[in-house]
């Protein structure tokens, strides 16, 4: 078995690897860390694994930790992971970090995180339909959940060289803003209510314009994400336009032939009641009659695909299991 | 008190024409038909509106309906309307026609619509915000509820002439989608839930066109609607490509010029929070630096703005009542 | 026009008040409270209300209120309320307090919320229905948003003698926690989810108790509440156990003649749908065959029959207005 | 690997056991019935399950479900399963029915169902925390979705013999209408919603009374059931009345004693965010101080516990498998 650290295991990302975990049969999770709650046990904070854990917290201490895990998670907020992971990464761990620390060059990290970074290195993008190199990695900057959804719905038109500008219009569920209280979490502000937040500034665009340049270097890339009454789920909106017309046909076979050895790639109509809960990306998509513009569309879980699923992901991957293990379950519907 | 009939009035339409028309000081309502019900008390179908109304559904009779309203407002199912409207104009009514029936010219209705139009006849498109002449209209047609948001975001900046392309991309409510119950409308599959729809094919995409090449001839339109698990609202995300740069100041002192006389845009941050049950349209923009894209977003409530609301409005301005009368009320929030 | 004060007008039932009094026709807000947001503008909290009213928060000043006001709200929190209404009544105005502060008895007040009563004084219980010395009130404690629903589902039945043992298992939307944002009012907590809480301890017990037992004084009552995903919206379940049999047309008859004049109340189907918004209470029941129960039903919006509609209304009753006015609107469906 | 069939594979609770059983290492789906869909791929009724599934629906023919299964899961209407069991039976194969037809004795079923019994014959009821016979079934009546969890909250008070009435007020997503839409399951009336329907005359109160009078034949059981805006969850509230007074931790002790070796049941405050998708019943209550009430609240997932979870649990105990077994998974949250 594949023992397992979960390193910040009180949030939404730590407990969403705690119940992905538990149904994985190559893995075991041995230790999960918090500074806030040490000691207490894991499920009086995640009381939904109330007889399927019997772990309590434990402090950050990578010696320790090293003891009981070959691979750690790091589920810490942005900036944090950057203190911890050389730790970790010392103590001979493979290490997954589900933060932004590690998923932009230094350079773009510290103008777009506004942050110096405390430890440049370099590490995998783990959006292993794009990254096939994730399996020899040590370090693995998990992607962030609406770069996720958008860059595979985009990168198999992208790819072949034919787009010129892509605008990714993003519809997230609200889990995607932690698990602390706050007045646009609040039950009667978010039901029934649909919103812009960042409309032109949101920090992802940068690993959405990351990935789809190094597939066609002169693309423009813009992005506005909104909020709805939903808890889990990101629909990704991607506006493509290309240079000259292509046929709903031409589209299809791209996009089967990219995506056609990737189990959890999909070409069906996104929906988040296919998705929600599971690792799958359901990608659509329409060319415009008489236009120069190709809808294309994707649904993921934020939780899973979007981040602590994508994580098991490379983690089966990085040990040579079936990507599938442990994830090869179908959606919660209805 | 003027009169009012409503030609149709067991659908959502015809339900808020009601609710909004109970808080109407000068209108009252004295018709309402309906086919299937007649005979049948009108609360029986909407129980909300128990103690508050003591009218029966009547059968359609043009004749009858003129000895009692001065008014009539359609909401009956596009091509139901053509069949209804010209008796109605011939005893001398001024009819707000609710359906799709006569928001476009012949021609490029018949082509959306796929149907041949039973009465081609002049009619004044109701966005009373950019068609003024409202107020003089024996006949209106009452807009779509995507294009009255989509519309009033775009106008100010493609009125300036310096929009060469617009992409909306709209999130809807479920209510839109009418009273019968479907798989697609079905609680289970509708909450916690996004999808698209009619992607690059949305009939409502001429009226945008219509309303945003009549500003500026050369525009290119494309759309695209989503439904969001809500049941009220619209917001739509205008992202506008323009000639050359223009500032964020710029931008807005385009837009509070543009409505500065109009009291139901405000230009603020749009959120359902804040328009649900109203005849507001809120309105924010953000011009994203070192790029040639305007973000405009709208948000309108899709059964008020977006239909019975609007209709009122342009009651209002053909009866020489100020605008506002019997709609000037909060959104209902929480 | 009479002039209204809202002392603490930041909060849900403080903005539900002006939503609500901006459909007043006799009556004008002209002062609204904040000490935390002194000098804003009003819209500035309630986005809602932009463009709808023109005043900024002021302080909390007896004499300057009552220069400007006829008659006062408070909506600031239990235990507040108690320090400021005695100054508000000593500048002569008529108060209506919606907290808890004047609702009940100084010795059952201490007792149930545990903290010593600042201003022991006379107060009109605020349920019109129940209390008609409402109209000669000078200070008004408005009901519990649990008591009201609660209360008029049982008391045309209680009041005949006949019931032993009442248990009201109640449903409440979310917004009854007021604004503030905590773990339980978190959006993916809240939303898809029904819990429990003070089951057997609610400090609302006591309202239904002493209004219960005032027409019946043997009666046995419990109470137990829930919350459920919605943000407006009481159901109160009240299964009354009757000393001897009685017939489904008996009680029929029993609430017609109890509410036959009583405008806000109707016999119909309890479903939030017909009443979100509104300041209806209505209500079904059943007798249970071959048993010795009868289960009545309420549904109420707890903003507004709840808490600032029926503060209006008991408003309205004091003014010698018309009790609808202002209030006679449908409830919001779709 | 065990080999199982599932008739009645197009609904909601056939779509669970697939979605349940993907996850089970003992068991293999090797046929899935509809006679609507016959030849379509599973996955086209059930687009979840793309890339899980490679199943097309089959006709219902005993005889060839034989050969490929060891055992059904009939998961059709009431009153289909009685025409389709005696047949798999009859052909060696072991059932689990979860229709209603197999849950109560024959008189009784033709009472509550208005309907002859077409197959009147031995079953054991399928609640193994009370049935531990279910092991040798050939056999299982799967309980009803409310049933469960209010016999599960009831039974260990209502075995020591002290209870004299039972009030069980249910509150339920609306999945448990099924996947057909109707004016009730609407989204626009579903959602922000609470509603109580059967006020008294629900078929499942039969089978609270026959368990729980089982246990204590003189015990009074009345029953109201809600439906609230979620999609799965029932939280069962029950006001039991005792005879003589007990202390909160004479309670405790009760109810710890009798689950102590029962998995799925768990002693913890029951809120659908912990149960949503797995197969745990949370129960928690509350001794009411100074009264003979004790309230006892349970929640259960309808789809899983109410549903095709505990007849998987039950197939794994009729088969020798621990009882978790493909069902030892956390709850989705958030």
């Amino acid at each position: 078995m594949l023992r397992v650290g979960i390193i910040g295991g009180t949030g939404y990302t730590g407990g969403e690897l705690l119940r992905l975990l538990t149904m994985h049969p190559m893995a075991e999770v041995t230790v999960v860390t918090s500074r806030g709650q040490k000691g207490k046990p894991v499920d009086s904070v995640h009381p939904g694994l109330k007889n399927l854990i019997d772990l309590t917290f434990e402090d950050v201490d990578p010696a320790e930790i090293a003891k009981k895990c070959d691979v750690a998670f790091t589920a810490v907020p942005h900036g944090a992971a950057m203190t911890i992971v050389p730790g970790l990464l010392k103590e001979g761990l493979r290490v997954i970090d589900l933060s932004a620390d590690y998923r932009l060059p230094v350079a773009k990290f510290e103008e777009v995180y506004k942050k110096k970074h405390a430890d440049p290195r370099e590490a995998v993008y783990g959006l292993p339909e794009l990254h096939p190199e994730v399996k020899d990695a040590t370090l693995v900057g998990n992607p962030g959940c609406y770069p996720t959804g958008a860059n595979l719905a985009c990168a198999p038109l992208v790819a072949k060289g034919i787009v010129s500008r892509i605008v990714v219009d993003s519809k997230s569920g609200i889990s995607g803003a932690g698990q602390d209280p706050t007045a646009t979490t609040h039950f009667p502000f978010v039901t029934q209510n649909v919103r812009p937040y960042n409309m032109t500034t949101h920090r992802h665009a940068s690993e959405i314009a990351q990935e789809q340049q190094r597939l066609s270097p002169g693309v423009k890339v813009h992005f506005t994400p909104h909020v709805v009454p939903s808890t889990r789920g990101i629909l990704s909106t991607a506006h493509l336009f290309v240079d000259e017309p292509i046929t709903q046909a031409e589209v299809q076979a791209i996009y089967e032939e990219f995506y056609q050895d990737k189990p959890f790639v999909r070409l069906q109509t996104p929906s988040f009641a296919n998705i929600r809960g599971s690792n799958f990306c359901d990608i659509a998509f329409e060319a415009e009659q008489g236009s120069d513009r190709v809808v294309v569309v994707s649904a993921i879980d934020n939780m899973v695909k979007g981040a602590s699923g994508q994580a098991i992901q490379n983690m089966n991957l990085m040990y040579g299991f079936d990507e599938r293990t442990g994830l090869w379950t179908s959606g919660l519907f209805p």
